[in-house]
């Protein structure tokens, strides 16, 4: 397994968009959002791996959204995401996912990205590269 | 392991009860729903394993409770569920977990829960059915 | 691989320093208290395992900070856990982090924390003490 730190919806090292879900963002932005994080996801899956190729499969997926204590339309704006890796990884291997509201993200961000995948092992031992 | 999906207090396909701890809601109804939750739990395990039967033990349990900023009885809420999976599994086994009050859940939610189980390994391989 | 529970801000079985991030606490004194929860970490792995010689390195850290809505400098305060696990393990082991901000947390704490540690497994099976 391959455990990745939480990613941003970040573009040439700045945030995509600001803003709070329920507030001054919508669920289209939203969704958005949380597809640009899962970019960012795969781009640090590669860099760790070396390529992509190695990437077998999304375990879980844990999507935090910045809302309002109103808002509960979560599920759209982690399909944002979800939708993504489906594309990638195919319908029929699927994910567990966890998605909730928080009081606030580093930076500002609107939505951050807790992944975990399954990933390939090597047929022989290598050094480990840092996670 | 088995990582389920974020489980819900929803029985048959509605939300137990709607509201948030230190609001609208007691703790004693935030523990009933934490237990709705749990069932739920085991009912996505038993569907995705077929029966209960290869489900050893809980390992990990996060309680995510919608909630005022000045609620702090959280622990006592996840009781209703780590009080569930005890009376299952027995209290000697134990789990790990991880409780807090966040701002908003998917559909109104006032109780979320994360929960890891060990399982039985098959004794031959199977086509595993999806996650 | 070693989960731990959340582990709070405690010295002596009381809170260290309550309180809320952008509010009322200062990023120093979230820094603070980021690091004795990581002492806590520490202990309560000492306590699993018999002593620390087991422990390989800090796999996965999630710092969950209670905040305001504008708060926004999560990896500084979080920075007071990741850098005491720095010292400990070496900068070349690293660690994944997931660092957000929170409605509430147990006892009012304004930090907990989550640990997943690698462990060195013993050369021969014994039976485990309750996790």
């Amino acid at each position: 397994l391959l455990f990745l730190s939480g990613t941003l919806p970040v573009v040439n090292g700045k945030l995509a968009i600001a803003g709070r879900l329920g507030a001054n963002l919508s669920v289209k932005e939203g969704q958005e959002v949380a597809r640009i994080a899962s970019l960012n996801a795969l781009a640090a899956a590669k860099q760790h791996l070396g390529s992509l190729d190695r990437l077998k499969k999304l375990v879980k997926l844990t999507v935090l959204i910045a809302t309002t204590e109103q808002f509960a339309d979560h599920a759209a704006v982690a399909d944002g995401a979800s939708d993504l890796f489906v594309q990638i990884f195919g319908r029929e291997t699927g994910h567990v996912r966890l998605v909730y509201g928080v009081q606030s993200l580093p930076i500002g961000a609107p939505v951050i990205l807790g992944t975990v995948f399954e990933i390939e092992v090597l047929p022989y031992s290598i050094s480990k590269p840092q996670l």
